[in-house]
């Protein structure tokens, strides 16, 4: 059933291939145009979703990730606009010489092909993605949750007319507008016409397309990010930095689950950092020892409960820390390798040898040292955008941008060259 | 049951990120020097495998590919030491900057982690693969074809006593030793232990291996290639190149499978290109155009019969070439769009403006101009040795070597720095 959606984006990517930096420019401001000019269809398809959704009882945080106003819509075609901005992944050559026999060789940029991504309940990813996508050349095939597909089709409405406009064709960035699940299965076997696959949402949508996906997928987003504090590591830093890390957005991937404090270190920190993460509601699950010392002196209104085993290599997405004390570097390197998702983690100290030995041996896709693990992220770390934050080793690790949305080809050149 | 093979080749990754790059060619070295001293029980596993495989009617071609010699093992040894001389791929920086908030950013490569190589029958494969996995940092899981299970055992018995002698855990080179095809299902969704699948086999390996693994895996090594000969190609170059490409080794990915020829060249060159494959017996499926013009001085012995569809988008792996005459480059484009593996394909051509579009549309791993499509492989390329060709886009494009078997991770030094 999606077959013809998928040769058609194979078409449309063979189009794209073959554009200038500028046209491709152009049409990623035409979406932004079109956007704000489909402003009344695409909020009141948003308008009917939300009334849907409220019938149905989706809960209020859910609620406010699905509406679209005025103001959200001008920022989003504000991002789009940024995206046109950056400068062009493709035909970029990053490596070039010439083989002793003369032949001339290069590697180049190129445009990866087709993109399928699905989502779930932010309308804002489709404007996003298709941007990304556009301005690296790749055509792409969407699927947003069934809850916004009001939205997500008057969205994809504009940006066709966008891409009309600029003598694109529309079916450069297309939408599964069918709300059957059978339509993801479909989508992540479509090898024939789709060469990537990336999801956006929870752990559970990973985790199918890992198990259904006959395409590459690139998963991640799923953070269980740990902080190690050692003896070295000064309390005005620690302090902040792990308040920072869990409460300054909890529901994200890049928010802090669980802190190894050393037990030189224990008794001088965790007292403060429990007093800290308390005034923000934080409720504090520790193993035996930290909990003794942090119970010593522990306010009667603080929510501090001894932590179960479940309480290790889990992601909270609230605001919940799971705390225990480790003998040293060593016991938390293995902590980390046994309960790390490999997103992101920080050590804090002083200690310069167990600095660069925790930075070189956690095998995680960021590694902090005396820094806020909320840094993982494509505009903090100055990619201008992201399309995902990958957790995989192949292809892209980490907040993913233009860069990543692209492959290379070896370009050879020669004069009659045949191989002895 | 290969849970334990898992969890021991992931410790085995954790201490070879750890190890230097001395220790590392040292251990490549280990491996060779093994190889060479347990040559009389290797050559004997091997001779008994040799003695089933003709017992069990194997063709003399496979034979051949499976049997090892003392000259063929110090070949393989030569090889390996031959990766341990190459640079380290691992903890290089490749890109470096300070972000406005003072934060200290690095990219740097990292070991994929642990890799899991499913092959067929070619013994060398063991070792070749060993030494550059371990030079990377990863842990390998083999799996090698059945018919050759005795001597990869032995090869493996020697690499792993080398590793002992340099004091790395034998469990970084495993080999599955259950000829059950079951293992093979089971290893491709060892997910939690295994970070990277590449298959070294023909076309049914790689798609039994898409469909299959959760893991991700790298397809290639299916070429069906294509040459573009226009009416400015000089003859003196079209016949070496094409003749090359076609009947220098023709069992290979990289051989030329589909001649296409523009009309306006087709009554120049078909009768010498076609005259000079005959003298090496290669038989040309020919288009009804071409047909008529190579049959009109065609000798009696010659081998030229029409093409049928099936001709087209094959790959042959013998002497055995489809030809078809194209009005021109958007003809060629389009035949080459539709039957593509998206390996190698040439150009040959003195027209610079059809020689850069053809270099920038034709989207394979490798893109030619007046050469043959040979020398699609990493020691061809200067890459000093190869794990595979890839022909899907994400990760690594075209041959794979030491750069490509490795990830890399964001590095962050920071001071007390939190997110605003």
């Amino acid at each position: 059933m999606l077959e013809s959606l998928g040769r058609s984006a194979r078409q449309a990517a063979r189009t794209l291939a073959r554009t200038s930096t500028e046209q491709r420019n152009r049409a990623v401001n035409a979406i932004a145009d079109a956007l704000i000019e489909e402003r009344a269809a695409i909020l009141s398809a948003n308008a009917a979703d939300m009334r849907a959704a409220r019938e149905a009882g989706v809960k209020e945080a859910l609620l406010d990730r699905m509406l679209l106003t005025s103001a959200r819509l001008e920022a989003i075609a504000a991002d789009v606009r940024t995206v046109a901005a950056l400068p062009d992944p493709l035909n970029v050559v990053f490596e070039r010489g010439v083989l002793p026999n003369g032949l001339r060789v290069e590697k180049i940029r190129v445009p990866i092909g087709v993109i399928g991504v699905i989502y779930e309940a932010r309308p804002n990813v489709t404007a996003d993605v298709a941007a990304l996508c556009l301005k690296a050349g790749s055509a792409v095939i969407l699927r947003g949750g069934s809850d916004i597909l009001r939205s997500a089709t008057a969205l994809i409405h504009a940006i066709q007319r966008g891409l009309e406009r600029v003598d694109l064709p529309p079916t450069c960035i297309q939408l599964i507008d069918d709300p059957d699940r059978e339509r993801v299965r479909e989508l992540l076997t479509l090898d024939q016409y789709v060469d990537m696959i990336i999801p956006r949402g929870g752990a559970g949508l990973h985790e199918f397309c890992r198990r259904n996906a006959t395409i590459p997928v690139i998963t991640g987003g799923i953070g269980v990010c740990h902080a190690y504090v050692d003896h070295t590591a000064p309390i005005e830093q620690v302090v902040p930095i792990i308040v920072n890390a869990k409460v300054q957005r909890p529901s994200v991937c890049n928010a802090l689950d669980t802190l190894l404090v050393e037990r030189a270190a224990a008794q001088r920190v965790l007292p403060r950092v429990a007093a800290a993460l308390a005034e923000h509601d934080v409720e504090l699950r520790c193993a035996p020892e930290a909990l003794a010392i942090i119970k010593a002196d522990c306010e009667p209104e603080w929510r501090v409960l001894p932590a179960s085993d479940a309480d290790w290599g889990q992601e909270f997405l609230a605001l919940v820390l799971s705390i225990r004390i480790v003998d040293g570097l060593d016991a938390a390197l293995d902590h980390i390798a046994t309960y790390s998702t490999g997103h992101s983690e920080t050590i804090l100290s002083r200690d310069n040898a167990a600095i660069e030995r925790f930075l070189h041996e956690v095998d995680s896709a960021a590694v902090y040292a005396n820094a806020s693990t909320r840094f993982t992220d494509g505009a903090q770390l100055g990619l201008g955008a992201e399309i995902a934050v990958s957790t995989q080793k192949l292809h892209a690790r980490g907040p993913m941008a233009l860069a990543e949305l692209t492959s290379y080809k070896w370009v050879i050149r020669g004069d009659g060259h045949v191989r002895e």
